[in-house]
């Protein structure tokens, strides 16, 4: 028996930041999410099931992956192994495309690619709803990635894991785009999963962090109806430093800012005084996002060019959601 | 009727930190404070009370300053004028002694000499305690300028002016010193005054601010009567770092950061990464101030001086509460 799935996932950035599980072990959030999914960088996975396998492998941009590696990702085929009581082994190949300088946490469009391409090989054939709960699995962002577009993380119920999935919002067709400055583009010091617990633990503007979250999104899904990229863009900078306040507040202190990371806060800030619009969102690590209308772009490119580096900007539109891939797509 | 007062204060970097009134009028804080008093950076003031005088004048450094700067100072005197029925006009003569490099707010030191002087020269004699409530009246920070060493500024209750005072805690004579790094002489963009408004206007985290600095005073009076370093850099670096949360967190968010701000954490990190215990503490401003021990001081500055240049580096030891100054002391 011989089983293939294909699939190829793109990456997203929260305008509303998920941080902070109420479930570790579920991946289920404190509160919900809402992302926009970017064409520029995405991930290709191919799953193939083969009863003469006998143990999963797993090779990343051709690169056999070590033991640790591959066990997350026996875990997660497990979650769809154990749905069809399938005990076949897998090879797994996965080529990450974000450019090396984006320094992009590549877990979103790693576990939702790898999501689909295993939904197809396993025949379980989840719809993309579902599908997406599945993803949440192998990371919590990798939830939105399975739609494009803005996307929400519902957070769901209780202990309910099939209940926290995401919800397609709009498709952000309406000259909508993003450039992300790369600031910095080594390994974090503080991996996300511990920042986060280290920030419900010890902050005490945690919980007014999770309530304003939620206000944000309720405004932030009003202002997308409406196609009102000023107040997007204003709730998007808002929520995010929201975030980033949450955990400078931890003790001891967490924050993941560079120097560059303050100069690109400036600069974007000196933009928008010359009347474009655009506006900064940052996750755990340093490199800057701006969200800005898809038509500024080029004019905002040149003027970060005066403060940074050609190889540091790096600009995207929007991105669609999974899709499985052809034979004569596959080209690897 | 000529009567003359003359008086040194010097200023004060608050560990615990003042970021809000409850009555901007009277300056009642939202919270009680705790500050150091730092020998390097003074004031003296000389108030002259002539019945031949029909205006208040007031020469900063030796310029004579203009109607606006001149009526804030007729209103502060006002109020020991008030109290023994005086309508004489003063000559106010101020100097400051801040390294212009140190970028430092003066407000704290001037109002608290200011106070000192003319408290001699109306023959109000107020103690000390009852002399701070008036300090307070000028500027907020001024309150714990009229003590030395370790001060602490108790907020007071309701709307009563003289419940709100300084309390002297400790000479901090036990190894104390503070670097400041100057990142930005240049003049703020936002006061101190609008940021407050703002933050407790719109920032989700305030209230749990004020709950968070009332229990970090608590511990830090602990570890000042331990002469326990650590636990005071820990509470120090944590909740100024709280206080700049809760700025992020208005809207639109509030940052004094500068890129070398940043650069000036991260090495402090390095240094007690390497065993030296030092901690930083920020204003609404870019500088950064480093707590540490007197006799660490040149080890911490040479370090510091492989990222910034001599004139950003000003250390200074612990300072004592305002004096009066005699004939002889004064030398301008």
């Amino acid at each position: 028996m011989r089983q293939v799935g294909r699939c190829r996932a793109h990456t997203n950035i929260a305008l509303i930041k998920y941080w902070g599980k109420r479930n570790d072990e579920l991946f289920l959030p404190m509160n919900s999410s809402l992302s926009l999914t970017l064409d520029a960088f995405y991930t290709d996975t191919e799953v193939v099931l083969d009863s003469d396998f006998t143990s999963d492998t797993f090779f990343l941009n051709d690169v056999k992956q070590d033991k640790k590696e591959t066990e997350k990702i026996t875990k997660f085929l497990n979650l769809f192994r154990n749905e069809v009581n399938m005990e076949t082994k897998a090879c797994v190949k996965s080529y990450n495309h974000v450019p090396t300088a984006a320094g992009l946490a590549s877990s979103a469009s790693a576990f939702s690619a790898l999501a689909g391409a295993m939904n197809q090989a396993s025949g379980l054939n989840l719809d993309p709803k579902t599908l997406s709960t599945y993803a949440r699995r192998g990371s919590g962002s990798a939830t939105r990635s399975i739609y494009g577009g803005f996307v929400e993380w519902y957070m769901g119920e209780d202990d309910l894991s099939e209940t926290s999935h995401a919800i397609p919002v709009d498709d952000a067709s309406w000259d909508i785009g993003m450039i992300v400055i790369a600031v910095n583009t080594g390994r974090k010091k503080l991996s996300s999963r511990v920042g986060m617990k280290q920030t419900i633990a010890t902050s005490p503007f945690y919980s007014s962090w999770v309530e304003t979250a939620t206000s944000d999104l309720t405004k932030m899904k009003d202002a997308i109806k409406q196609k009102d990229f000023i107040t997007l863009g204003e709730i998007t900078e808002s929520n995010g430093m929201k975030m980033h306040a949450t955990m400078l507040g931890a003790f001891p202190p967490i924050s993941y800012w560079e120097p560059d990371s303050v100069k690109a806060i400036q600069t974007v800030k000196e933009i928008r005084g010359m009347g474009i619009p655009c506006y900064v969102t940052m996750d755990a690590g340093p490199n800057v996002k701006v969200l800005c209308k898809a038509s500024d772009m080029t004019k905002i490119e040149e003027l970060l060019l005066k403060e940074f580096k050609r190889e540091q900007i790096i600009p995207t539109t929007v991105g669609e959601g999974i899709k499985l891939l052809s034979d004569s797509e596959w080209n690897y």
